[in-house]
């Protein structure tokens, strides 16, 4: 008789020091920094390895972030956390307008709204996050963002507000 | 000479199978299902122990969940991601209103709005998340919540909106 | 000496019976409704009267409605008041969703979200109001919308979370 | 045999110079301005002859406004539409934030967040729509808000995000 599939209930996430990435990023504009860390020259974020989720995919005003479901993120429904979506979205929709801005100006979210319109599991596997922004003014800009498997199935939607902090 | 605190940069995620859970919790209403929790009768789910926040309190129509921040929950600005404080409020809202529902009634967030008033370090510690129900109708649902620190300081809140599933 | 040009600080709302709408509606689709409203076949209803905007394009999972500012929409601060914005914008999604739905089957807005990234002065003239839907479920429908003035400027965006009534 | 009740199709609006407003509100702080319009020292603005609503209580940090209901509000549906809750919530929310301010510095609107969770209707009659404030800091203010009937029933309740606008 076969064996039952073993799940191992454990994970050990490994991050490198986020001031490298805060000190690398300090003499690039928002679209240089999104592509060195595509390239590897920036270490992703802890939320990153935490959560399973890199970004893939940068140009002016839109960023995609690819990401991995698992059991890791489950809530007490026996199904992912509606936060997974949430911090996914949240991280593509603020760097889609990180990507606008020039260096030295960064911008933080003020506001994060998301629609959930699908269960995911540990099965749904591959995520796909895009983003784009949708205005981008002096003090305020807004992005929307989607979260699809990968035959493109949404799973949940979103928006997001920052502030732009000029100095 | 005294050498600069090291900080660990891995982490240990542990967690039970959260069929045990599920399973638990079919015979239990709302409250009695995560008074369970609280008394450690039905484990935590993964995503408590990945963000490290856990159920503390509840009662009918509210609950609190409390929290520590860490470096593992940075982004790449240098301090913890939007979405933990967005995953706290979530499960707090959602508990708040599965703690007024009866055996064999469960909701699903259809939707999730936060507020981010300040930014979390990890200096900030521990975290309390407290939220309660403003409408708990046939179909529909909606809650508030807010996150603070231990002294009360509001970092972040935020309403919910959820669908009753009633077989 | 010319004089200044004289604003009239009246206007007389018109409309009809809105039952005449929801009896001539009870036999079409989703659909058939918006066109039968724009042919004036079936009355525009209160609101639209109120606040000068009307229903204009109608396909299945779009809609457009246009609309004219003016001082009657105005609060306090000497602008047009952003519930003008928030009620063109809940109308246009709201009647993507309905677009999509068979006859004898409604839906009824349970969550609005709405930012508004300019603000409209009674000069701003002819207003665009399109939404389209994103996700249309068994149980719940989401839309989102932008407001433009007649040159594509943006002013305000949303989404919006509706239930299906099914019987 | 008694005439069915009539019900008038038509509504006639006058509203004062909003300009006045304007310029007598420079020299108050926005307590004394609320205070001012309370008192009809400063003409309600026209949004509230429209929809038929006035602020009738306001202290450092609350508000409340009241209204009627009546048909000339009503969506295609047959029933009030939500744009008319959410016009009074805005209203509310921001009035409640501008309560705070000292003179000479204003906030706009720049989110808006809206549920609704019971239908309004014309015999629905008297509405109070009271809003506090969550977070008033440098730049970026949040407020809440509900919508009741004169007993207290909740039709919609709210948030806002403000930015305020120091010259």
């Amino acid at each position: 008789m076969p064996d039952a599939p073993q799940i191992s209930r454990s994970r050990l996430v490994q991050w490198e020091d986020p001031a490298i990435a805060a000190r690398a990023g300090a003499a690039l504009n928002g679209l240089e920094i999104l592509q060195a860390m595509i390239d590897g020259k920036i270490p992703s974020p802890p939320i990153s390895h935490l959560l399973n989720f890199h970004l893939s995919e940068a140009e002016v005003g839109r960023v995609v972030f690819t990401g991995e479901t698992g059991e890791f993120q489950y809530n007490p429904m026996g199904m992912v956390h509606g936060g997974v979506a949430a911090t996914m979205l949240d991280s593509a929709m603020a760097c889609s307008i990180l990507s606008t801005l020039p260096q030295g100006i960064f911008s933080t979210t003020v506001e994060l709204h998301i629609n959930m319109v699908r269960p995911l599991f540990a099965e749904t596997g591959r995520l796909i996050c895009s983003a784009e922004i949708i205005h981008v003014g002096k003090t305020v800009a807004t992005a929307q963002g989607r979260l699809t498997d990968a035959t493109g199935k949404l799973y949940a939607h979103g928006t997001i507000t920052c502030m732009i902090l000029r100095p």
